[in-house]
């Protein structure tokens, strides 16, 4: 009984996010997951900040509760949009059509997707995006990706943040690495700190790069 | 179409958790719910390790994938059973059953089930638990009782892990604490570190009274 119905979900999904395809043609569209606060939010008020002058960036907030996320970043002063999920524990496809409809899309270089804190469910659900970004905070063990993996398979990148707190926690960034490595043949892992504001040129190069592919080649 | 199939699903399990709790009749029943890397494995060796002598308790293991912290419960000495969900994103009544079979009940004093690490789904699926234990590190910070309301509405006891860090992370135990009891009025909050060993100490009176409760009241 269950699993057809998982599947009619899944495929409505994969439908719509076609159709978000189509609208974020040359914009680099980047679906952040992670669990709760692993520093998502923290990551885009550094990154919207830091490359205000460079892009023009959008965001679409997806929270249970509460618009406190989209305030935080709509404080950097670029364009955001809440998605309030009324208590679900993913983003799905429909839902960044409707947000995109309160974004001004034109000119954007970026759109940035805050998925809700969840290291599971939002990973099964295509936005249309042009990759999933991976936030593991290192106080969570680096057992992760092999307890997690769908995550970390699919994931284009992977940022290892609060690196800040290696010395006062059981964290092998080496074990890590070689887990989600073996999910994951080539992924680039960056180590970084948003608090501290360490190793993010890594982060802020791959992303250069991703903006230029998608606008020359369409897609990464 | 998606709310009705939502609701037999959870009817269902209803049903099936009347089952679990037919069962575990004067054995304390805990539903440990965090988000991934909280601490829930550490809390139980920990907890395992220092109660021996006073409780009989057996665990039930609850991930997406690996049976890394059923083997790791099992070092304690206690009876431990995997449930292997296959990347699904909470556990159930069902999954609960099936796993009493595989542990000898009698003469219990305490049941613990850790649930998937996930601060959303599992909070929805009654196991027929007699609490749910809520554990939020610190490290995820101070704003999650308000972002994540349902886990912090439903506990019956909230462990704030990670103390240590206290020092190296933004983390208000006041802000969260007020956040929590806006939602639960009398929860009951405990400072715990269980890699330092600190603040076990009002946990264990805690699962004292509450072994004590079940056994005499039948229910907290």
């Amino acid at each position: 009984m269950q699993i057809p119905v998982v599947r009619n979900v899944l495929e409505a999904n994969e439908r719509l996010a076609s159709v978000v395809r189509e609208r974020v043609k040359g914009i680099l569209t980047l679906n952040l997951i992670s669990s709760p606060g692993a520093g998502k939010t923290s990551l885009l008020e550094r990154t919207l900040t830091d490359l205000s002058s460079e892009f023009r960036m959008a965001v679409i907030e997806g929270d249970l509760q509460t618009d406190n996320d989209a305030r935080r970043v709509a404080a950097t002063g670029v364009q955001a949009v809440q998605i309030d999920t009324d208590g679900g524990c993913h983003l799905d496809a429909n839902q960044i059509l409707r947000a995109m409809d309160h974004l001004d899309m034109s000119n954007l270089d970026i759109l940035f997707i805050e998925n809700v804190g969840n290291l599971v469910c939002p990973t099964e659900f295509d936005l249309g995006e042009d990759a999933k970004v991976g936030i593991l905070s290192v106080t969570e063990g680096d057992d992760k990706p092999e307890k997690y993996p769908l995550l970390f398979n699919l994931a284009k990148v992977l940022l290892l943040n609060k690196v800040d707190l290696l010395p006062y926690v059981n964290f092998d960034v080496e074990r890590a690495s070689t887990f989600a490595r073996a999910l994951n043949k080539d992924l680039p892992i960056f180590q970084i700190s948003c608090t501290k504001q360490q190793g993010l040129r890594d982060w802020y190069t791959w992303l250069r790069a991703s903006v230029q592919l998608k606008k020359t080649k369409g897609s990464l």
